[in-house]
Protein backbone atom coordinates (compact mmCIF):
# COMPACT_ATOMS: atom_id res chain seq x y z
CA UNK A 1 0.00 0.00 0.00
CA UNK A 2 1.32 3.63 -1.04
CA UNK A 3 0.15 6.70 -1.07
CA UNK A 4 0.19 9.16 -4.15
CA UNK A 5 3.52 11.00 -4.62
CA UNK A 6 0.65 13.72 -5.15
CA UNK A 7 0.53 14.06 -1.06
CA UNK A 8 4.18 14.98 -0.74
CA UNK A 9 3.69 17.42 -3.42
CA UNK A 10 0.62 19.17 -2.27
CA UNK A 11 1.46 19.64 1.81
CA UNK A 12 4.74 21.09 0.44
CA UNK A 13 3.01 23.41 -1.69
CA UNK A 14 0.56 24.42 0.66
CA UNK A 15 2.66 25.29 3.24
CA UNK A 16 4.46 27.06 0.45
CA UNK A 17 1.56 28.73 -0.24
CA UNK A 18 0.77 29.38 3.37
CA UNK A 19 4.13 31.51 3.06
CA UNK A 20 3.09 33.79 0.38
CA UNK A 21 2.28 37.42 0.72
CA UNK A 22 -0.75 38.10 2.01
CA UNK A 23 -3.40 36.91 -0.71
CA UNK A 24 -0.93 36.96 -3.22
CA UNK A 25 -1.41 34.17 -5.90
CA UNK A 26 1.27 31.80 -6.81
CA UNK A 27 1.27 30.54 -10.20
CA UNK A 28 1.60 26.69 -10.81
CA UNK A 29 5.16 26.84 -12.63
CA UNK A 30 6.59 28.46 -9.83
CA UNK A 31 5.74 25.84 -7.34
CA UNK A 32 6.65 23.50 -9.54
CA UNK A 33 9.96 25.06 -9.56
CA UNK A 34 10.46 25.16 -6.14
CA UNK A 35 10.69 21.95 -5.51
CA UNK A 36 11.69 20.43 -8.95
CA UNK A 37 8.30 19.01 -9.70
CA UNK A 38 6.94 18.20 -13.01
CA UNK A 39 4.93 21.27 -14.07
CA UNK A 40 2.30 19.20 -15.64
CA UNK A 41 1.73 16.65 -13.25
CA UNK A 42 1.43 18.91 -10.55
CA UNK A 43 -1.36 20.48 -12.54
CA UNK A 44 -3.32 17.19 -11.47
CA UNK A 45 -3.04 17.34 -7.90
CA UNK A 46 -3.63 21.29 -7.29
CA UNK A 47 -7.08 21.04 -9.22
CA UNK A 48 -7.44 18.35 -6.81
CA UNK A 49 -6.83 20.81 -3.83
CA UNK A 50 -8.99 23.48 -5.55
CA UNK A 51 -12.11 21.09 -6.18
CA UNK A 52 -11.87 20.11 -2.24
CA UNK A 53 -11.98 23.87 -1.51
CA UNK A 54 -8.30 23.59 0.06
CA UNK A 55 -6.82 26.02 -2.43
CA UNK A 56 -8.21 28.97 -4.49
CA UNK A 57 -7.88 28.81 -8.53
CA UNK A 58 -7.37 32.62 -10.10
CA UNK A 59 -7.16 33.09 -13.30
CA UNK A 60 -5.33 35.16 -15.46
CA UNK A 61 -1.92 36.33 -16.55
CA UNK A 62 -1.41 37.29 -12.46
CA UNK A 63 -3.58 34.76 -11.66
CA UNK A 64 -2.38 31.36 -10.06
CA UNK A 65 -3.03 29.87 -6.81
CA UNK A 66 -3.85 30.49 -2.56
CA UNK A 67 -5.02 29.08 0.26
CA UNK A 68 -9.00 29.31 -0.19
CA UNK A 69 -8.74 30.17 3.77
CA UNK A 70 -6.56 30.94 6.49
CA UNK A 71 -3.71 27.98 7.03
CA UNK A 72 -4.71 27.57 10.88
CA UNK A 73 -8.46 26.03 8.98
CA UNK A 74 -6.27 23.84 7.02
CA UNK A 75 -5.77 20.22 8.28
CA UNK A 76 -2.89 17.93 7.14
CA UNK A 77 -6.18 15.21 6.47
CA UNK A 78 -7.79 17.80 4.69
CA UNK A 79 -5.29 17.92 2.03
CA UNK A 80 -4.43 14.44 2.02
CA UNK A 81 -8.47 13.58 1.63
CA UNK A 82 -8.06 15.60 -1.19
CA UNK A 83 -5.91 14.38 -3.02
CA UNK A 84 -6.48 10.31 -2.25
CA UNK A 85 -10.14 10.80 -0.99
CA UNK A 86 -11.87 10.06 2.00
CA UNK A 87 -13.06 6.23 1.62
CA UNK A 88 -11.13 3.70 3.78
CA UNK A 89 -7.90 1.93 2.69
CA UNK A 90 -9.60 -1.32 3.79
CA UNK A 91 -12.55 -2.60 1.23
CA UNK A 92 -14.81 -5.49 2.41
CA UNK A 93 -16.60 -7.55 -0.41
CA UNK A 94 -18.64 -9.32 2.56
CA UNK A 95 -16.59 -12.88 1.81
CA UNK A 96 -18.24 -14.18 5.31
CA UNK A 97 -21.34 -14.21 3.49
CA UNK A 98 -19.77 -16.58 0.40
CA UNK A 99 -18.64 -20.12 -0.14
CA UNK A 100 -19.50 -22.92 1.72
CA UNK A 101 -19.17 -21.32 5.11
CA UNK A 102 -21.50 -18.37 3.84
CA UNK A 103 -23.10 -16.84 7.34
CA UNK A 104 -26.78 -16.61 6.78
CA UNK A 105 -27.83 -12.48 6.19
CA UNK A 106 -29.75 -12.51 9.78
CA UNK A 107 -26.08 -13.16 11.38
CA UNK A 108 -25.17 -10.03 9.38
CA UNK A 109 -26.61 -7.26 10.80
CA UNK A 110 -23.26 -6.34 12.61
CA UNK A 111 -20.72 -5.59 10.35
CA UNK A 112 -17.77 -8.04 10.50
CA UNK A 113 -15.36 -7.44 13.34
CA UNK A 114 -12.48 -7.38 10.90
CA UNK A 115 -14.12 -4.68 8.80
CA UNK A 116 -14.77 -2.77 12.10
CA UNK A 117 -11.40 -2.84 13.50
CA UNK A 118 -9.62 -2.26 9.61
CA UNK A 119 -12.32 0.81 9.78
CA UNK A 120 -10.67 1.82 13.69
CA UNK A 121 -7.60 1.71 12.50
CA UNK A 122 -8.17 3.81 9.48
CA UNK A 123 -10.23 6.87 11.40
CA UNK A 124 -7.16 6.51 14.01
CA UNK A 125 -4.97 7.81 11.00
CA UNK A 126 -7.34 10.48 9.65
CA UNK A 127 -7.57 11.72 13.19
CA UNK A 128 -3.44 11.92 13.93
CA UNK A 129 -3.47 13.81 10.52
CA UNK A 130 -6.88 15.97 11.57
CA UNK A 131 -4.59 16.61 14.43
CA UNK A 132 -2.05 18.60 12.37
CA UNK A 133 -2.47 22.13 10.32
CA UNK A 134 -0.80 23.37 7.59
CA UNK A 135 -0.06 26.37 9.91
CA UNK A 136 1.86 23.93 12.08
CA UNK A 137 3.75 22.44 9.41
CA UNK A 138 4.92 26.33 8.86
CA UNK A 139 6.26 26.63 12.39
CA UNK A 140 8.29 23.63 12.29
CA UNK A 141 10.06 24.91 9.24
CA UNK A 142 14.14 24.84 9.89
CA UNK A 143 15.32 28.65 11.02
CA UNK A 144 15.88 30.69 7.94
CA UNK A 145 13.63 29.01 5.68
CA UNK A 146 10.53 30.85 5.93
CA UNK A 147 12.08 34.13 5.54
CA UNK A 148 14.41 32.50 2.29
CA UNK A 149 11.08 31.25 1.13
CA UNK A 150 8.71 34.19 1.27
CA UNK A 151 11.63 36.57 -0.01
CA UNK A 152 11.40 33.76 -3.47
CA UNK A 153 8.24 34.00 -3.69
CA UNK A 154 7.79 37.99 -3.45
CA UNK A 155 10.76 38.09 -6.06
CA UNK A 156 8.46 35.55 -8.31
CA UNK A 157 5.58 37.18 -7.68
CA UNK A 158 3.25 39.05 -10.49
CA UNK B 1 -4.91 3.87 -1.72
CA UNK B 2 -6.02 0.76 -1.66
CA UNK B 3 -5.25 -2.29 0.89
CA UNK B 4 -4.98 -5.62 -1.01
CA UNK B 5 -7.63 -7.76 -0.92
CA UNK B 6 -5.28 -9.99 0.58
CA UNK B 7 -6.01 -8.11 3.58
CA UNK B 8 -9.29 -9.42 3.87
CA UNK B 9 -8.52 -12.97 2.80
CA UNK B 10 -5.67 -13.43 5.24
CA UNK B 11 -7.13 -11.99 8.07
CA UNK B 12 -10.78 -14.53 7.70
CA UNK B 13 -8.27 -17.37 6.63
CA UNK B 14 -6.12 -16.78 10.06
CA UNK B 15 -9.51 -16.59 12.17
CA UNK B 16 -10.67 -19.64 10.57
CA UNK B 17 -7.25 -21.71 10.90
CA UNK B 18 -8.16 -20.44 15.18
CA UNK B 19 -11.18 -22.37 15.04
CA UNK B 20 -9.83 -25.44 13.37
CA UNK B 21 -9.75 -28.42 15.93
CA UNK B 22 -6.28 -28.65 18.04
CA UNK B 23 -3.18 -28.89 15.81
CA UNK B 24 -5.31 -30.09 12.38
CA UNK B 25 -3.74 -28.61 9.32
CA UNK B 26 -6.48 -27.60 6.95
CA UNK B 27 -5.76 -27.85 3.25
CA UNK B 28 -5.79 -24.57 1.07
CA UNK B 29 -8.75 -25.90 -0.96
CA UNK B 30 -10.59 -26.01 2.34
CA UNK B 31 -9.87 -22.41 3.18
CA UNK B 32 -10.40 -21.27 -0.51
CA UNK B 33 -13.94 -22.95 -0.72
CA UNK B 34 -15.18 -21.45 2.97
CA UNK B 35 -14.89 -18.13 1.70
CA UNK B 36 -15.03 -18.86 -2.18
CA UNK B 37 -11.93 -17.73 -2.97
CA UNK B 38 -10.09 -18.30 -6.10
CA UNK B 39 -7.71 -20.84 -5.05
CA UNK B 40 -4.40 -20.24 -7.15
CA UNK B 41 -4.63 -15.92 -5.87
CA UNK B 42 -4.86 -17.47 -2.45
CA UNK B 43 -1.94 -19.27 -2.36
CA UNK B 44 0.21 -16.54 -2.94
CA UNK B 45 -1.14 -15.08 0.07
CA UNK B 46 -0.96 -18.16 2.16
CA UNK B 47 2.32 -18.45 1.13
CA UNK B 48 3.02 -14.61 2.56
CA UNK B 49 1.51 -15.69 5.77
CA UNK B 50 4.27 -18.81 6.28
CA UNK B 51 7.09 -16.91 5.33
CA UNK B 52 6.16 -14.26 8.08
CA UNK B 53 5.68 -16.75 10.62
CA UNK B 54 2.17 -16.21 11.14
CA UNK B 55 0.95 -19.73 9.80
CA UNK B 56 2.67 -23.27 8.85
CA UNK B 57 2.44 -24.95 6.32
CA UNK B 58 2.56 -28.91 6.71
CA UNK B 59 3.29 -30.38 3.17
CA UNK B 60 2.50 -33.90 2.13
CA UNK B 61 -1.31 -35.31 1.09
CA UNK B 62 -2.75 -34.86 5.12
CA UNK B 63 -1.03 -31.46 4.92
CA UNK B 64 -2.06 -27.84 5.22
CA UNK B 65 -1.80 -24.71 7.31
CA UNK B 66 -2.55 -24.33 10.66
CA UNK B 67 -1.48 -21.03 13.28
CA UNK B 68 2.00 -20.74 13.90
CA UNK B 69 1.22 -19.76 17.46
CA UNK B 70 -1.57 -19.25 19.65
CA UNK B 71 -4.22 -17.14 17.88
CA UNK B 72 -3.95 -14.65 21.75
CA UNK B 73 -0.19 -14.17 20.38
CA UNK B 74 -0.89 -13.03 16.77
CA UNK B 75 -2.26 -9.52 16.03
CA UNK B 76 -4.12 -8.21 13.50
CA UNK B 77 -0.91 -6.19 12.44
CA UNK B 78 0.88 -9.43 12.22
CA UNK B 79 -1.34 -10.61 9.00
CA UNK B 80 -1.48 -7.02 7.51
CA UNK B 81 2.29 -6.68 7.47
CA UNK B 82 2.57 -10.31 6.39
CA UNK B 83 0.54 -8.90 3.23
CA UNK B 84 1.39 -5.34 2.98
CA UNK B 85 4.48 -5.27 4.57
CA UNK B 86 5.79 -2.76 7.50
CA UNK B 87 7.10 0.66 5.32
CA UNK B 88 5.23 3.26 6.08
CA UNK B 89 2.24 4.18 3.05
CA UNK B 90 3.98 7.57 2.56
CA UNK B 91 7.38 7.78 0.48
CA UNK B 92 9.25 11.02 1.10
CA UNK B 93 11.62 11.66 -2.27
CA UNK B 94 12.64 14.26 -0.54
CA UNK B 95 11.43 17.61 -2.32
CA UNK B 96 12.47 19.97 0.15
CA UNK B 97 16.34 19.72 -1.16
CA UNK B 98 14.67 19.94 -4.77
CA UNK B 99 14.44 22.85 -7.34
CA UNK B 100 14.79 26.70 -6.52
CA UNK B 101 13.81 26.50 -2.93
CA UNK B 102 16.42 23.77 -2.12
CA UNK B 103 16.84 23.65 1.68
CA UNK B 104 20.63 23.06 2.36
CA UNK B 105 21.50 19.64 3.96
CA UNK B 106 22.79 21.56 7.17
CA UNK B 107 19.10 22.56 7.33
CA UNK B 108 18.09 18.79 6.71
CA UNK B 109 19.42 17.45 10.18
CA UNK B 110 15.78 16.82 11.13
CA UNK B 111 13.26 14.71 9.05
CA UNK B 112 11.01 17.33 7.27
CA UNK B 113 7.83 18.36 9.24
CA UNK B 114 6.00 16.56 6.74
CA UNK B 115 7.47 13.20 6.71
CA UNK B 116 7.15 13.69 10.48
CA UNK B 117 3.11 14.01 10.66
CA UNK B 118 2.54 11.16 7.99
CA UNK B 119 4.86 8.46 9.42
CA UNK B 120 2.68 9.30 13.32
CA UNK B 121 -0.40 8.72 11.20
CA UNK B 122 1.08 5.17 10.09
CA UNK B 123 2.29 4.62 13.54
CA UNK B 124 -1.25 4.79 15.21
CA UNK B 125 -2.50 2.69 12.41
CA UNK B 126 -0.38 0.05 12.95
CA UNK B 127 -0.98 0.58 16.70
CA UNK B 128 -4.46 0.34 16.06
CA UNK B 129 -3.97 -2.99 14.30
CA UNK B 130 -1.36 -4.19 17.05
CA UNK B 131 -4.49 -3.73 19.66
CA UNK B 132 -6.46 -6.37 18.21
CA UNK B 133 -5.22 -10.47 18.27
CA UNK B 134 -6.97 -13.29 16.09
CA UNK B 135 -8.30 -14.45 19.56
CA UNK B 136 -10.57 -11.28 19.68
CA UNK B 137 -11.54 -11.66 16.11
CA UNK B 138 -12.63 -15.31 16.88
CA UNK B 139 -14.21 -13.90 19.99
CA UNK B 140 -16.87 -11.10 17.43
CA UNK B 141 -18.32 -13.60 15.93
CA UNK B 142 -22.12 -13.94 15.67
CA UNK B 143 -23.75 -16.44 18.03
CA UNK B 144 -23.48 -20.16 16.35
CA UNK B 145 -20.62 -19.26 13.66
CA UNK B 146 -18.01 -20.72 15.39
CA UNK B 147 -19.38 -23.95 16.19
CA UNK B 148 -20.71 -23.95 12.80
CA UNK B 149 -17.23 -23.93 11.20
CA UNK B 150 -15.64 -26.22 13.75
CA UNK B 151 -18.04 -28.90 12.29
CA UNK B 152 -16.80 -27.84 8.85
CA UNK B 153 -13.52 -28.16 9.36
CA UNK B 154 -13.93 -31.54 11.37
CA UNK B 155 -15.98 -32.54 8.00
CA UNK B 156 -13.56 -31.39 5.43
CA UNK B 157 -10.33 -32.50 7.14
CA UNK B 158 -7.84 -35.20 6.59
S1 LIG C 1 -16.55 -9.92 5.41
FE1 LIG C 1 -15.32 -8.28 4.78
S2 LIG C 1 -14.02 -7.96 6.42
FE2 LIG C 1 -15.20 -9.66 7.03
S1 LIG D 1 10.77 16.50 1.91
FE1 LIG D 1 9.60 14.67 1.89
S2 LIG D 1 7.97 15.09 3.18
FE2 LIG D 1 9.08 16.93 3.17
Amino acid sequence: MKLSQGVEWGLHCTSLLAQAPADRPIRRDVLAGHYGLPDAYLAKHLQALTRAGVLHALPGPRGGYRLARSPERITVLDVVEAIEGSTSAFVCQEIRQRGTGAVSPDQCSNPCAIRSVMDQADAAWRDSLRGVTVADLVDRLPPGVRERNADLLAAAGG
